[in-house]
């Protein structure tokens, strides 16, 4: 078995061939003036299984369509077996036709992964789990609670809650909250009808000189962190930290938290960012050993 | 038969639409401030053939999957038949494996828009035909000479001369030539092995007095024509024009081009940018009459 490090974030699939002391094999990229990707493995793939490491973000088309470049390259090159693993899956949360017309579009890019040659398809903490009905080769969503509650485990939190901003993520604010041993729940988000603003409401939730850690699955303007954080603030809590696995942080997102008096920010690396401390690496090694 | 232009270029699409006389459904299309797409037909087409017209450029990437998702999205629809119109086929010179390891990106992609559902693939002059290969469905590549060679014949053109930059393009020469009634042939170029710079060579070219059109499939930097420009200024050209079926003119070209003396720098609006003065839409409706 040999891991192939994509160039979206070689990082987290070097150290994935490291912990499972797999032969690593690199690939050469570039970008032409016109805007085309250039993509070269830098050694033969012939009769080998691959475990393909490549997320899609920043720039997602661009990353989405390397993803696929890569997995029909290796198959062309005679590769047995395509193992994909993309950390951050883009486009997952467009998983619903919401309004007459809409693309679907995670199940286009499902569908295309696997006429790309895929033969198995890994990912981190999906927005929905249902989505990956749209394969019919073997998938699987790893959960990153487990690193990130290792990670927690040693921050020496003070009588800790954990929190989803609304009841969509519960199941990763109860996850951790287990893991724990801490008190978990959720606030309610809504949407003004008319500004389309989000507020949050904290009714029932007692922060008072705790630490309060808010989870979610993915982190994009902060609008919401920031929000749920002054909520927090003013009702006692001694700490705010915002825990995500796919630290996005689109412009301006990080200072907007702190803005709002958010004491840390933390994601894995299926992202890099200036926030990604915990590593899905050993999470992902799990499965090739 | 409906025509569904597709955000990249919508002109083209109306265009083609508006000489068939056929119905035009439009697509909603914005960019998530994470970079993902957001795609939305506006109208049913449940049942219908659809002609679906959208380019790859500029940012080739996200016009590519822009693509595969409308293909998608209009067969999950419903539609019965797509017939996809690429103007531009971002991709096509990645044609070859020049090096052991790279990727053969074009027949990755076209087999992608056939995975996504496409019934019928048209372009306009690819960079290599063969490439077309890579399909089982039916394809075409229509030839912009015709077009071309129409607006040539308004411009008043003074003992014409229709260049070739190279070898290589030189069936577009000959094709415009022969449509003209002029004269044709080609420059030599050469790559310099350790600089990487290009040269061409005007050895046999009688440019003293003449109008010289340079034809090319693209335009990408403009360094090749403004350096044969040069050479047939030098020459005595009373003109000198460039024109192209796909006006791509990365960062400068444009000024590097009129800085080196051109006239007039002409192209298709298979790609939409200042030059695209010449509209293939003619062409591409002739196919769906």
């Amino acid at each position: 078995m040999i891991v192939v490090p994509g160039p979206s974030a070689p990082k987290v699939g070097e150290r994935v061939a490291q912990i499972i002391g797999a032969k690593k094999v690199g690939v050469d990229y570039k970008n032409f003036p016109d805007g085309e990707s250039y993509i070269r493995l830098t050694e033969g793939v012939k009769g080998e299984e691959v475990v393909l490491v490549h997320t899609t973000y920043p720039q997602p088309d661009k990353r989405v369509l390397e993803l696929l470049l890569l997995i029909d390259t290796l198959k062309d090159l005679g590769a047995i077996k395509v193992k994909v693993v993309v950390p951050y899956m883009a486009y997952s949360r467009q998983d619903t036709r919401f309004r007459d017309g809409e693309a679907v579009s995670i199940n286009t890019i499902f569908r295309l992964i696997e006429a790309a040659g895929a033969d198995e398809f890994y990912t981190v903490d999906i927005h929905k789990e249902f989505s990956l009905g749209a394969f019919k080769i073997k998938t699987k969503n790893l959960y990153a609670t487990e690193v990130i509650a290792d990670h927690l485990k040693g921050m020496g939190l003070h009588e800790p809650y954990i929190l989803s901003p609304d009841k969509g993520a519960l199941d990763i604010a109860r996850r951790i909250g287990e893991m724990l041993g801490a008190e978990y729940g959720n606030l309610e988000k809504a949407r003004d009808r008319i500004t389309g603003a989000i507020t949050v409401k904290g009714d029932g939730v007692d922060a008072r000189g705790r630490d309060v850690v808010i989870t979610d699955d993915l982190i994009s303007t902060g609008g919401t962190i920031a929000n749920a954080c002054k909520i927090l603030k003013d009702g006692g809590a001694r700490r705010v930290i915002a825990v995500c696995s796919h630290p996005l942080l689109v412009a301006g997102a990080y200072e907007r938290m702190k803005g709002a008096g958010l004491d840390e920010v933390l994601g894995t690396d299926t992202v890099d960012s200036e926030v990604s401390k915990i590593s899905v690496a050993p999470l992902i090694a799990k499965e090739f050993r």
